[in-house]
């Protein structure tokens, strides 16, 4: 059997660890480094030839040192005879251009697909894409691993009663949809119109919220202007208390200010995104990834689908 | 005839003035910006379809940072049915991992040229690749310009008397044999060993140096190890004068304390790279490659050759 080997750059080294251990594999002994101008440098410390090889590497802030870092390093990998790249991209950055929303727009989530291809990865697994389709965008298989589950069980053994799951938005309801199930929740959608990237406004609430504890979840916090805005209308129009969750914990510029000065009691993420010390506020908690991309890494490796992980 | 058009983003805007200028067009209207997150956001504001475009970006320091605007920038202009899209890269950043030099290693500067024609460009103009050998990475045409002709022009103006050619390495003998031809003096050699990488010593000089004016040339300064030694040991032997030459002014780290601190008379430089206002030292003197460059987008326009600009 080809030997299964964890690697990672400096995006997330400890849920790297965490996921080696979850497999039972030592860390591969590799650095990215840097030279004195700042180019980014791989060091490869261990043989890799005819191993099956997984890179973990979230492409999160910031972003193109990291998206960089994986390439050199499926790069080297390639070039030291690994028999299989497999990259796991627990966040997957630049999601959110996906479209030509506007002309002229790049799609850069589509070139980023081309250029993870080109460095010569075999295989992607990655989380909560902002857009399914995204997955589309690549010739290689790609495994989609879904936060619901995690963020399912940490709710359902809350305890919390008369619960309503919320989507911030029409593009999240399917999203809501499946944490609702899983907590044997209705669901309820905010109604909003977005001006500009960044900057969020709030509508009206479809659904009955009256009297409920809300749960409303997306893919990504970034600025946190779409969910504070969400949560303080919910609160308005009658809802008891309100929690918010994610996988993806961008947390960038107003986030954590706007996150503190919310109605929201509780913000459940993954740590599919470090989060730095000074966004380990008390009103953020949060759960991990490792075990369920631990468990996809195993089944890839000995060839089972990754689809039976969400029965 | 297909209309000539020309963008930059952020690396070195004000050379790409001057090259617009020289060719009598106005810099397209487009930026470079970032989201909130620090992704990428490329804005083109104006038409490209049909057009030809050239995309000034040397990918200096940070590196990253640049590489992927230049990328999306492609991206951009392909899906806006650009007629050509020529990249032009005055510094090509990652040009010193050319080769793996130690087992494992990636060959980053021919990652980079993979994920330039990946992105869409159909043609790259570059200056004084580290290694000539990565004009072969590519699939597509390269343009390969030349410093020497304005570092010489400018030290025959300046009427030195008596002067010697220094090469800092073997491996820039060639570069150091143009440039002498041009100013009808004879070379000379720096033996030197390099333990590490950012770390020079010098040995012994091949060549007659006594009461002579030395010009050392190199392609890339970085922490200016190397010339700054080379300058020390040249007056050590007996060199009257030292002056050193480079195309592309990397100068990071020490460099600038070094170089203040050497008997490097006059540092000659061009503007491949831009220099931050902390970098603008007395010593350092810049020429401009603009004309050469604007000449070369003129003649690939015109599918001339560039290579009549040497003659
Ligand atoms: N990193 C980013 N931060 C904020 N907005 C972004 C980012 N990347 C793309 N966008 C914008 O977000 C919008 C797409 O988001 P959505 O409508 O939620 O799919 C588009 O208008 C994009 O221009
Ligand atoms: N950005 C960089 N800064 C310093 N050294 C580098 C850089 N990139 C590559 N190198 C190293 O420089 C050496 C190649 O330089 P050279 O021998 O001058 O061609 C190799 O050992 C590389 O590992």
């Amino acid at each position: 059997d080809p030997k299964l080997k964890v690697f990672t750059c400096n995006a997330n080294r400890q849920l790297a660890k965490e996921i080696a251990e979850h497999i039972g594999v030592p860390l591969g002994n590799a650095e990215a480094v840097r030279f004195s101008d700042g180019e980014c440098q791989i060091k490869l410390n261990e043989s890799v030839r005819g191993c099956d090889v997984f890179v973990i590497q979230p492409t999160c802030a910031p972003v193109n040192e990291h998206l960089m870092e994986l390439l050199v390093m499926v790069d080297a990998l390639k070039r030291a005879s690994a028999k299989s790249i497999n990259v796991v991209i627990p966040y997957y950055g630049y999601a959110r251009q996906d479209r030509k929303a506007r002309a002229r727009d790049p799609i850069t989530a589509k070139l980023v697909a081309n250029l993870i291809e080109t460095a010569g990865a075999h295989r992607v697994i990655t989380m909560d894409l902002h857009a399914t389709q995204i997955q589309g965008f690549f010739d290689i298989p790609v495994d989609h691993l879904l936060g619901v589950p995690i963020l399912g069980k940490y709710f359902a053994e809350k305890g919390l009663q008369d619960i309503v799951v919320v989507s911030p938005d029409h593009g999240g309801v399917t999203r809501a949809r499946r944490l609702a199930e899983r907590l044997e929740a209705p669901i309820a959608i905010i109604d909003k119109r977005r001006p500009e990237p960044n900057v969020a406004e709030v509508m009206n609430i479809v659904g009955n919220i009256e009297g409920k504890t809300a749960i409303i979840i997306d893919d990504i916090i970034d600025t946190a202007g779409t969910i504070t805005l969400a949560a303080n209308a919910l609160v308005e129009a009658g809802a008891r208390d309100v929690y918010a969750c994610c996988t993806h914990p961008v947390l960038s510029g107003p986030a954590i200010q706007r996150i503190n000065d919310s109605k929201i009691s509780e913000l459940v993420v993954t740590n599919t995104i470090p989060l730095s010390q000074d966004r380990m506020i008390d009103k953020i908690k949060v759960l991990s990834v490792a075990p369920i991309i631990g468990e996809a890494i195993i089944r890839v490796h000995e060839e089972l689908s990754v689809s039976k992980l969400f029965d």
